[in-house]
């Protein structure tokens, strides 16, 4: 009997995270603080707890996963890897594709892989409760599973148009045990100050952030902290057990090495997840095509410049070197709510700015009828963010056919779509539009940025 | 590091169902006909293909699963036992208690166990199009996966008040390529009937049973066929691999056999799958306590009397042997769709008719009560169905803590809640009600099966 189904038993799990800093060929340059210098770890210490900066500033290539962290991972991990064969099947393709599916996590995406870490280490530091923002309602979700685990208070600032129009997902935070309230709230002084200007701000990704950021600074008991699901090196870093999983598993199958590797990327967290373990096979050496792929709304690696900027509207963050449309840039509202941000992980920048990843944008439209192949095959139905990576998977495969190339492609699917069916329903409607960013909100856009140091 | 899944790889799965008629001290009733004398396989030669009916009437214990119904369910299967330390831990309780996790199905739940073999069994009998009905909708979204898999056209009629409650659960049915209409339709003469006299009916599952029959055995070119995702005998037979592997899990881990195995139970097909192949053990003289749970809003094992009635409420199927509270009976709109049924499988009636299980009945506020808990403890969001099993879960480790006895329980959770959080919002709001049967609404329910016969 064929088994598409590639499984480790937890023996085989990591049990060390995976640095990128340490292999890149350059360097990625520093954090800025307001007065242009690099910002020390002191700087964070109120925003996060000092285990995890550490580990955000940290150069060393392996960091061991702690057992507790491990012991949670554990509870639905390792992830299986799939080979798609009824997908390949219907492409007639001769390439072998493969898929590391992260929706088996009870949040239903890769997000736990990270909430779990962080909840345990503030834990650890002996913080009682966490602050965090969440746009379409996956990372406030990872983050109310690992609160509820390890026994912390979980407060999720929900950009209000999502709030509205998911309602469910603040039914699961609470399931949980934490709490979710739409942003801009009036809890904040930079959402009270939103309101004031703007009663009826929709909100986004950028206010949410500095609403849980101002949430948690201003704790009078000093015991809160934030927690941010992308974007910084330690949320990537928890993200590597995707692609080192992945690599054990290719390897029980004779595959050597895949020719091609792709990730859907927003903030950039599951593609780093998968993508990392094979750059630094890249950067040894190896013939890897490693694709980030993002939407034609917001096209960040494709058009943004590699700049300083921030990684919030209210400027609260440091200034991050990364690829970026301007932190006061507003995506268009495309289904794929996880990939509405403007900037990219500095660490994911640094790749693409070093050659190291080729990154592409697509239209949503292209993206759900990709989806909509996959689940009429391998039948899952996939996350609106996950869809572009099947989209690119899907154009890498017939190019191995129109080639006569025998090819291995592995690809990550970071999450199901089981509480994001709207977009699916527009699509059957025809109601889906592709906004591609026309160049003069573009120029407007990076316009924001004017002024600020150059990486 | 302590790993609380218990996997098996494809190789362990059963290669052959287990059917509990050939074990049964007393054979259970045959299915009567409009003339009160059993029903023979040709009379359901037009609503179901021949191979299933030999299914349906076998008396074999064990029947092979064929290699393609293998391959089919190796997509998800096996599905991992899960030990519930952290329940466990919540409750202080000597108990050792496992989960068979079937929601890591596509579909989300049990019910594609069946509806893969049974799409394969019609498309080799040459069928090219299946009728079903749904309700909550998690039967007719693991019909339209499976047609999908195998490539059958797939049309589903929704009860009308679930239709327009869970739109998402259309949409996954479209996404598989599957249909989905509205019960009472106007594509069928029962469905015209009902909108002619009640045209703001709200449908019920008695109703779109008896409409997807009638689509079935009048399509003009007798491709199509009727699919039940309950109650039979063959659907609860491909059930049984739930409970075949729980088996072989529980000898992994060293455990003998468990003391008590539970599950919820509507129509009797998870309950069957998870509870069967111990019964075979309690008939060779094991001691095991087997439980099935139901909601006291629809209580058919532990209120209905043991009699002869119609799966459907327009009389279109035979009269079964079974526990029911008369198919006329409209159960009160309690969140747990999959539980609103009048009647219970003959193979799981005749069980209990012979001691062989001990039904209870829960209300719906302790059975969110117990989700609740399992959500902050496990982690696992589950369906309002299967959160009856968890209930009787948590009552059993209260009196194993109680009796100081460390006793081992095992049960089925048969789905996810994600499609189904609206009653979690509920509950939480404190808007859930029990509707325990009146006994008048009771007694004039049953009157329903006046002049019968007696099983």
């Amino acid at each position: 009997m064929r088994d598409p189904k590639i499984l480790l038993s937890a023996e085989e799990m990591p049990r060390q995270w995976y640095n990128l800093a340490a292999d890149l060929p350059s360097p990625p340059p520093p954090p800025l603080g307001p007065d242009g210098q690099p910002v020390g770890p002191d700087a964070l210490a109120p925003v996060f707890p000092m285990n995890l900066i550490e580990q955000e500033v940290c150069q060393d290539r392996w960091v061991d996963i702690p057992d507790g962290v491990l012991e949670l991972l554990a509870r639905w991990r390792p992830a299986p890897l799939r080979r798609a064969y009824a997908l390949e099947k219907a492409l007639k393709t001769p390439a072998r594709i493969y898929y590391k599916d992260e929706s088996v996590s009870p949040a239903g995406s890769h997000k736990p892989n990270t909430a779990v870490a962080q909840a345990w280490y503030n834990k650890e530091f002996g913080i009682e409760r966490l602050c965090t923002e969440t746009g379409a309602g996956q990372w406030g979700c990872a983050l109310a599973y690992s609160c509820s685990l390890v026994g912390l208070e979980c407060r999720v600032f929900m950009v209000k148009v999502s709030y509205e129009q998911k309602p469910f997902r603040k039914v699961m935070m609470e399931t949980w045990g934490g709490s979710c309230v739409a942003s801009p709230s009036t809890e904040t002084e930079t959402g009270r100050t939103i309101i004031g200007e703007t009663p009826d701000s929709p909100g986004s990704l950028g206010i949410a952030i500095s609403e849980a950021i101002e949430a948690a600074v201003t704790d009078p008991g000093g015991k809160t902290r934030y927690s941010l699901g992308s974007v910084l090196n330690h949320v990537l870093l928890h993200q590597t057990v995707i692609g080192l999983e992945a690599k054990t598993q290719l390897a029980k199958v004779g595959e050597k090495s895949p020719d091609v590797v792709i990730g859907c990327a927003g903030g950039g967290s599951n593609f780093a997840g998968i993508a990392f373990p094979f750059i630094a096979d890249k950067i040894n050496g190896a013939e890897i095509e490693i694709i980030p792929v993002e939407p034609e709304a917001c096209p960040t690696l494709t058009r943004g410049p590699y700049a300083y900027d921030h990684g919030d509207i209210a400027e609260m963050t440091p200034l991050l070197a990364m690829y970026s449309l301007g932190h006061k840039f507003v995506p268009p509202t495309i289904h794929a709510g996880g990939l509405r941000y403007h900037g990219m992980a500095p660490l994911v920048s640094a790749a693409v700015d070093q050659g190291l990843a080729d990154p592409r944008a697509i239209g949503q439209r292209q993206c759900y009828e990709a989806a909509v192949l996959f689940a009429r095959t391998e039948g899952l139905i996939i996350a609106p963010e996950t869809s572009h990576a099947v989209a690119a998977v899907i154009d890498e495969a017939e190019k191995a056919r129109e080639e006569g190339r025998e090819k291995t492609i592995l690809f990550c699917l970071s999450g199901h779509g089981l509480l994001d069916l709207k977009g699916y329903e527009m699509y059957f409607a025809g109601d889906l539009e592709n906004y591609p960013l026309p160049e003069e909100v573009l120029a407007r856009s990076i316009a924001a940025m004017e002024g600020y140091p150059k990486p």
